[in-house]
């Protein structure tokens, strides 16, 4: 049967494959750094001659920002579009890194052979799976069981500034049956997993502002309203004791989890105790009648991402400031409108605001979470698929970041989207010493081969 | 008479006094910078220069951090002692400052004329007044009515580190009948005042820590427990609805203000919206039973100075952070002891901590507040003179501030202080665009001449 053979192909093909890899990642392509812009240029042409050498008819488009690739190759069965970025975290602090972050190798390391450097995981070693699967497909069968259409973008570690402009001015050229994004990991780290389900995010910027300058508190203190008191009450205020965010109606709308995902989920049997090890702690500081899971994937958040106020320096300043601010994000899902947050968030804030004290805020994006319907009967081949390959039966997951891609192709182009990843929570991406495991990228890439026969069946 | 000759030689002396005290603002003597080293020492050179230009014996002690400036001029009355001090604040938010603050000028306002820039008013204006009511004297008469010692440092503005040990060390070089500290204000901008309370001041950091590094919000948001959101509700709850602060014991063994002062208090008619008024304020936001003189001058305060944590810079980053800090300072009166209440705060914080969390202190000064006693003949005197230069009568008032040095002079050298300055509540001391107005300079320096005599006779 085919497949056997292109999967045995992609087993022989290993070392090659890497090498490619590791060609690509040499490439500095620091999206958010203009000194790299160049580079970013070098990626992308570097993916179009990849392509080429595929046969597919491919393209660098540019954009206001660095530019896109796009590419196309005939197949026989529906029709899919991967998704993929170029663009790499920047490398800061570099004295942390054991080697050139962009002088890639495979190294060994007692949990096996990894792939070292910027971008091994995030995202050019999850992109050159699929390619290197597509590669395998055709060397073997001279022919792909899906058409393809390849989509790398080089903006996604800088807030992907062109994509929905690009996407609403290229529909036609994006439209697909579904999408697959490989930006994902497994589920922890042995289990392959689709996510279905993605928070959206809400980010708010507030300053309360109190008296009209900087005070000094031998004069002022114990008389003037103090706006870090004023703020700080109003965050402490923002959970209740039991870790409900108290933005009123802030839960309205969110439906329960269905139950058979619920059992689902508990038959991950997930380690939150080692999960919340792995960063130092050891209590679920969420809603507290709520499971870890549940709290991560399928339940909104409230953070604060940052605060300042008054002086920070070294040593002591007795000011009395004449503002204060916070960065706070809300993780949302489904049922959850984020414009409508937004205001009630807003509303919320300036009932608290004591008569001396104003507050102003400043919006950082509203996306909505993702929901994905299983009831396509690609999510449940490729679920299969994945199952065949790997030691554990792949799972329907949640994902707790935002990964707006996955929304943008529902709802610029129609088009479902899959996400499937082969990255490990201990592959350091946005720090440094990123790897990707050989074995993330060897099963990925027999993975997406299995999953493209699957889908063209 | 004399002293209306040397009252007269100040006034034709004004501009030439004025060129002096900007001269001396030029050097950005900024105590708390570590990169202000050499300015701290260059002011002092400047200090000591000037004082043998008055034919003083003068020196610059070194000392682990800022240097001393002590200097000797004889006279005919009795000894005196005059403390000032030549550092500076910080001058952030640069930003805000109409003009360089280390590029000084007079200029005309509304309010009359103003030497604008950094330490204008607190305290190199203010410690400038004596040295030309001196300059005055000697060059009017030849000699001074009081033998006078100077006493100038350098850490005032940075907790004052060195100066219990210099003080204890040249206890017989600094012993004198009675100290005069100029570094105050004038009562509600018209009433000279001789300060007979002070505040004294505690000086806490507070570092919270949760998980072991920063985490991805997306990842570990609604289950890690946020540094940030525990320090929010702590620093929340170190005042209750009435204002009052919750550290345990914070108010015990605080005696209640002496009907007689409290009568002197009331009879001075302060303005104390035009005070709120001032910063921008309408509403005391302190313990909702106590006048607003109180509040400032006999009771004790908490006020949050400084708070840090997570990402603060332009944009958003959905960190959720390692660590998060505050600065927070005591303002304490008789009867509260700043160890005793250092370790009931540490305990009171340590006592809120969830099980992932831990916090961290360090200690910024502790110093007692100071009451003087106005039976020493010097304070009428005083007090006599100084309502013979200005409009209304002196008065003995509070200080809501903290100047250490006065409890010093009283523990170490066993000398009362005499606390009088001619600074004005809105000089934005500690803030962008501090003045010191020219009056405040002029009558400043005839008074301490009318003081000199007076104290002489």
């Amino acid at each position: 049967m085919s497949l056997d053979a292109v999967l045995g192909r992609i087993d022989d093909d290993l070392d090659a494959a890497t090498e490619r890899l590791l060609d690509l990642m040499r490439i500095p392509s620091v999206s958010t750094d203009p000194a790299h812009a160049d580079d970013c240029q070098a990626a992308a042409d570097w993916l179009v001659a990849d392509l080429e050498k595929l046969g597919a008819r491919a393209e660098k488009h540019e954009t206001p920002g660095h530019p896109m690739v796009v590419g196309h190759l005939p197949g026989n069965g529906p029709h899919v579009l991967f998704y993929g970025h170029y663009d790499v975290q920047p490398v800061d602090p570099l004295e942390e890194w054991d080697r050139d972050p962009f002088d890639p190798a495979v190294e060994d390391t007692p949990g096996g052979r990894v792939i070292r450097g910027r971008g091994a995981s995030d995202d050019k070693g999850q992109l050159m799976t699929f390619v290197e699967a597509c590669r395998a497909c055709i060397a073997e069968t001279g022919a792909l069981p899906c058409a393809v259409t390849f989509f790398f973008e080089g903006e996604e570690e800088s807030g992907s500034p062109s994509l929905v402009p690009f996407m609403e001015s290229h529909a036609d050229m994006l439209r697909s049956d579904i999408a697959l994004i490989c930006d994902t990991t497994l589920f922890q780290s042995r289990t392959p997993a689709i996510v279905t389900m993605l928070r959206g995010l809400l980010g708010e910027e507030m300053t309360v502002t109190g008296p009209d300058r900087d005070l000094h508190s031998g004069f002022y203190g114990g008389l003037a309203m103090n706006p870090i008191r004023v703020l700080a009450k109003v965050l402490a205020g923002l959970h209740d004791a039991q870790g409900r965010v108290t933005v009123p109606g802030f839960y309205d709308g969110i439906p329960e989890l269905p139950e058979s995902v619920r059992a689902q989920w508990d038959a991950l049997d997930f380690d939150s105790a080692g999960f919340l090890a792995d960063a130092g702690l050891g209590v679920p500081a969420g809603e507290s009648d709520r499971t870890p899971l549940e709290m991560i994937w399928s339940r909104p958040t409230c953070e604060i991402n940052g605060i300042h106020g008054g002086y920070t320096g070294a040593g002591f300043k007795t000011v009395l400031p004449a503002r204060a601010s916070a960065k706070i994000s809300f993780r949302l899902v489904q049922g959850q409108d984020p414009h409508q947050l937004r205001e009630a968030f807003r509303e919320h804030v300036r009932a608290q605001m004591p008569p001396d004290c104003s507050v102003a805020f400043t919006g950082h994006g509203a996306s909505s979470a993702s929901v994905m319907s299983t009831d396509d009967p690609a999510f449940e081949a490729a679920r299969t698929a994945l199952s065949e390959e790997w030691e554990d039966p792949a799972a329907y997951v949640g994902c707790g970041g935002s990964i707006p891609i996955a929304g943008h192709f529902k709802q610029i182009l129609g088009t479902d989207a899959m996400l499937i990843g082969f990255g490990r929570d201990d592959d350091a991406i946005h720090s440094p010493n990123e790897k990707y495991d050989l074995e993330s990228f060897h099963k990925g890439t027999r993975s997406w081969a299995r999953i493209l026969h699957a889908l063209g069946r």
